[in-house]
């Protein structure tokens, strides 16, 4: 079963696609910075990236973006003073791979350099312990005796979609430690990588040119013999939590790296890898296709867990490079967040405190969007500070060169009322009130106050509408009541209702200061009435259908398949003003359906059922967050091949790359921890059935035919439980360590679940 | 001077545009159908158009329009065997010309055929008198002996921009009547022409071939003799008030008029077109371009003015062909309706009959846009039902070949407003309350109720807004809070309640019958709510200038060239969804500045000063009606200069017919009757400074320096008056006939104006 935890390529396609592709399955990371599934010989034209999180750069007018660290881990070899590389040397044989346990990315290549093969093999793992650390095991060995340089140091050739970001460039050796210093362009700030290398035998000389700072190690090899080089890999940026220069903490966290060895940085990485594991793994018996997707699913997810304390989040291309602008979308709380507030609340909450430190941000841009607006309009786009990094001209039209208007960024309210929402789905689901109380409650009032703002009250109907918004999908821009919309807006009122009255029974001074700080007190019943009154598009009494904004049905009920055989140019976008679908029925992703899936016990079967056979032959499935909706209320109205479909469609979308990569000349790949996170929610919430409310978990397993068996862990208000479905039983054992008792219904079954108890039942 | 009554041309140019704007120019109408200013040898190829009132056809999917009838005037000669045209015989001279006393048309060819002269003279009119009826006098003479045949009769031919509309055509000649019947394509609706011949000398022989219902009439012409045909032409359409079939009608209609005889046709004719001009004429003494331009635009008027008892309307491109599809826009009750209100309210009662009579289409289109409203939503493109002959793709895309979704039908609600402020005027200046009892009100009502039921209240400003429309400037489509909108449909409310209360007072009971009819007694506090809620854009405190919508200042503030500098394709429309004007300031035409003009009595001069100068620079005046706003606002405010310039531009639009007629291989060319309408506005309202209330007439001259006097004739409260202004003094006098006194405010001075006295004031 070892093959369950590893991802693994066994030959090497010298294609830009292909390296592409590769660079992103094999990427790995530790919250802190990514490191893309490049070769130690590649540079930035084969898109070697070590994007950071929570850093950002602007050069002129061009995308606002995350910035790439100069690669410490560089290495080439020359032989016989021919330099080796897999883009130009004959390949005997090569495999990489990375090991889904530890995050360890290997490769293993040989060469026939000058009739002679030379095999390379190499080690990387960003320490899931350091955060600042990445360690790399090199080595090679020759057939025959050759002469050998040994290239190794800093690459500060940096990739970069629109950069370059990084300026005052210097590059430095000093006491054996190589280092390379460099500012941001826009904001200045501050940025240090050291590089310390320990190995055996070999002379050492130095050298910079062509932006490498370079060790040149020349060893006379013995046929036969293996030399290994470790090197410790150390980037700090400012705001890192130390001391002193961002050289300085470089150079000692390398230092004390080097000190302790390749061998005790791995274990303590490991250990914090098995940590991870046993909170978050899920098995699937019987079926090991979905299993290795799922499982590959969720080491995505774990990576890219922001830093303890950091307070960042994860952008929409989780750290895989710079595409989206490195920027944290509604991705993260609707479809990222689940997994970690289910499994691992400790990174959940960093998602949330990010949102929290962001909130000044969407104050400014309730404020200035339109003609002004009050309270919380988050970000579309969100970079370090909550302001927008979304363009109002977001998309090109290949047919004129010009780019479009979009509204991604003014219309697309939900936004608020997704962070809203899981803000308080956080202290349901924990009981931990600590963030409600720094500035939770905040989020959700400004949230809830943004929409009141921008509601209208239609008199003669005695009701408030959300008019001129998008809702998920973006193919339709600028309708009025969107379902999705108003229901989330309409959830943001009920929890912001909901914490003025936890706060007031529990912690009354603090919601008293909380009011007068932001003035909000005399808000409160327009917050009521807004609730009671939001008008909530409502099935079809006949069909059951809900209408996915007002005079949807209007539109023309084209195909998917008419609507793209419209297209004219390959590059069209379908959407934005004029695109080809906008005047059909034919939608970008789930919307009705991803609100029927968010608030599956306010609607029934029928309904649900109705809007899914009426609205999936109408996706196009345009976003990589379609599918997993499908796959959820699928599974939930017993449609479970359908289900399984688009479970595997998610849980294999970045396992098998095949998305597009460019779009025209632009670089749109990476990886989509969205659809990670869908496909764990399809797992546990679609077929086991898990949704936890504040007063219990409800487990109604639609477990998926083959699948003999499916175990996975929740947390639960601050315990820990291990469940076990099979066709046959459900079984559900709180750990020892729990310290309540907690109401499970499992089916019909209602059942309190004491610490260290075991309950079950059968079917 | 008597030029200043003719329009002439002294050549014939052999060429497509130029036939086309001849054929414009040329053009002469009797309210129930138009003849192109074609020659009476030319086909459907020239663009001969006898384009009817009234009556529409559609044939599959295509643009639904007018219908053209057979052209019963239609003469070749046959000169020793050589069929003679202007399109192929060689031209000594040649003139044409209308006379803008009566709409006659006359041609004077001289052709050189077989080295022989021949002269060919006709004179046409459509008679005044009797609107069914053409007349022609066609003769000829030539140097030489020579055989001539006349082949004259129905040339059914017909030019069509989206037909064939005529199926079933049957030609005919029987006791010596040329006949063609036919029906409509989509409604069946039946039509004939007939045609009555009277010469002195020639043998006649009858052939039907290639759609030419033909009289061959053979003569050896003596050298020097004028040979004299006069033709009696009738075209009687379903729905006409003939008893009996069509054919008959015409038949009897042509007898009759054969049997008066030319000169008495003619009398009768010139008896009404001398009626008309003793209303109508304006005179400017010292500028005779101004004085040509200005009557020609006021014969346009003149010349479509609906047939008494028709209540049909005039189109936007009056009788001229079947570009905009003949329908009747906003442009006539904004810039038609003035001229008729103030000086022929016979003509301005037929066209608002048209809107009473196609209330129920205003209905169904209000309940069937988006997603249903209440009240009356007129036809942005008004047909004979009023339901809407706008589609929503309406623009073509050069760069795609795909139409354009554009809002023109769905979001341009002001035309509601246009109509029932119109229909309120008319009564206001007339006191002839037989519009209102009899539909005008239900109108009025129906048009608040629409407002209503479209407008949002937003309850945290205690205001009604208007959200999603196009105003005036339809180059910024789907809009919040247009002034131009928002105004128009707070003087809505305001007159619904003006005439319920004028009905409450005097017609108790119809008020009663009315309120109970359309069940809308519960509505009349909410409209008075609305008209003290509805947010009216303020002029900014600082500037003056009103904002024409909710956040246009955060448009691109870029100039009208840098904008069309960003046009790729010569057809690229600069509005419609992603057009390079639609993210700027740049406006398509006047819209805040033609709110201004129609309600310039609510704002200072300072504010319309402000507005001016801030949105003069800003316009494109990509639409005709554009021109005259600006000439009226300037005129107003001092801006002598600028408002002749635009008063001239909007005054020589169709006399001298430079605008664009193909765009791309669409025709679009014909008459402009708003910018005729515009021209007289330009004269009355801005130069004269003539404004009619409830209660007084003002007058507050800005004469345009160059102008010696202007003298014009208003009709008030059914009394007329004869004005004439100096640049030293105002005159006003009051006919004899008339029946009252009337308040005139002359510059600063009130005065009583009694039956038959003249007041007076000097500057």
């Amino acid at each position: 079963m070892s093959n369950l935890w590893k991802v693994k390529a066994d030959n090497f396609i010298n294609e830009k696609e292909s390296i592409m592709r590769t660079g992103n399955m094999f990427q790995i990371s530790n919250g802190y910075m990514g490191y893309r599934g490049t070769l130690d010989e590649f540079g930035s034209e084969q898109l070697v990236g070590i994007t950071l999180a929570g850093i950002f750069d602007q050069v002129g007018d061009a995308w606002r973006e995350p910035i790439n660290a100069p690669n410490g881990a560089y290495t080439k070899l020359v032989v016989d003073g021919i330099s080796v590389s897999a883009l130009k040397t004959e390949i005997i044989s090569h495999t990489q791979q990375i090991s889904l346990s530890n995050a360890l990315f290997e490769r293993d290549t040989l060469f026939a350099v000058n009739n002679k093969q030379v095999q390379v093999k190499s080690k990387r793992f960003l320490s899931a312990e350091t955060p600042n650390l990445m360690v790399v095991e090199y080595s090679f060995s020759t057939n025959v005796d050759a002469e050998i340089s040994v290239n190794t140091g800093i690459d500060y050739n940096v990739w970069d979609l629109n950069g370059p970001h990084l300026v005052d460039i210097e590059a430095n050796k000093s006491n054996n430690m190589l280092t390379v210093i460099a500012k941001t362009h826009e904001l200045g700030k501050k940025l240090a990588v050291a590089e310390l290398i320990d190995y055996a035998e070999g002379d050492e000389q130095h050298l910079i040119s062509n932006n490498l700072n370079l060790r040149l190690i020349s060893i006379k090899a013995k046929a036969g013999n293996t030399y290994t080089f470790y090197k410790y890999v150390a980037v700090v940026k400012q705001g890192d939590p130390f001391k002193g220069s961002k050289k300085n903490a470089a150079i000692e966290l390398v230092s004390v790296a080097l000190q302790k060895g390749f061998s005790s940085n791995f274990e303590a990485h490991n250990a914090q890898w098995a940590k991870k594991w046993e909170k978050c793994d899920v098995k699937i018996e019987g079926d090991d296709e979905a299993q290795l997707a799922l499982r590959y699913s969720i080491f995505q997810l774990l990576m890219v867990a922001p830093v303890k304390g950091s307070a960042n989040s994860i952008p929409a291309r989780a750290l895989s490079g710079q595409v989206y602008k490195g920027a944290i979308f509604w991705d993260t709380e609707m479809f990222m967040f689940p997994f970690f507030v289910y499994t691992y609340p400790e990174v959940a909450i960093e998602l949330l405190k990010y949102r929290i430190n962001t909130l000044d941000g969407a104050r400014r841009k309730a404020a200035s969007e339109g003609i002004g607006y009050r309270g919380a309009f988050y970000a579309w786009e969100s970079q370090e500070t909550g302001d927008d990094a979304c363009t109002y001209f977001n998309i090109g039209d290949p047919h004129t060169g010009r780019d479009l208007r979009t509204h991604f960024r003014d219309k697309q309210i939900h936004i608020s009322g997704d962070v809203a929402v899981a803000m308080w789905e956080y202290f349901k689901l924990t009981t931990d009130d600590s963030l409600l109380r720094n500035g939770g409650a905040e989020v959700i009032l400004e949230c809830a106050r943004f929409y009141y703002s921008y509601a209208y009250y239609k008199k003669d109907k005695d009701r408030y509408e959300l008019l001129d918004v998008i809702g998920p999908d973006e193919y339709h821009e600028r309708v009025n009541n969107n379902i999705f919309t108003n229901k989330i807006a309409s959830e943001t009122f009920r929890v912001a209702l909901d914490a003025v009255n936890y706060l007031k029974e529990n912690f009354a001074s603090d919601l008293d200061a909380l009011l007068a700080k932001i003035e909000i007190a005399n808000e409160i019943p327009l917050f009521q009435e807004a609730f009671e009154k939001l008008y909530l598009p409502q099935p079809d009494k006949e069909t059951g259908v809900i209408e996915q904004f007002d005079a949807y049905y209007k539109l023309e009920d084209a195909t998917v398949e008419d609507v793209k055989s419209r297209v004219i140019h390959p590059n069209e976008y379908l959407g934005a003003g004029q695109g080809v679908a906008v005047q059909t029925q034919v939608i970008k992703q789930a919307d009705a359906i991803m609100m029927l899936n968010l608030f599956k016990e306010h609607y029934s079967h029928e309904v649900k059922k109705a809007n899914w056979e009426f609205y999936e032959p109408r996706t196009e499935h345009g976003s990589s967050l379609s599918a997993c909706a499908y796959a959820l209320v699928a599974a939930d109205i017993g449609k479970s091949e359908w289900a399984y479909k688009y479970f595997l469609k998610t849980a294999k979308l970045d396992l098998e790359a095949k998305y597009k990569v460019y779009v025209g000349t632009i670089f749109m790949g990476g990886s989509h921890p969205a659809a990670n996170g869908g496909a764990w929610m399809a797992t546990i919430f679609g077929f086991a059935g898990v949704k936890a409310y504040s007063n219990k978990v409800s487990i109604n397993p639609k477990l998926y035919d083959k699948w003999k068996s499916l175990s996975f862990n929740l947390s639960y208000k601050g315990d820990n439980f291990a469940i076990k479905i099979t066709p046959d039983e459900t079984t559900v054992q709180s750990l020892g360590s729990n310290i309540a008792s907690h109401k499970f219904v499992l089916g019909e079954k209602e059942f309190v679940c004491d610490p260290g108890r075991k309950i079950e039942t059968k079917y």
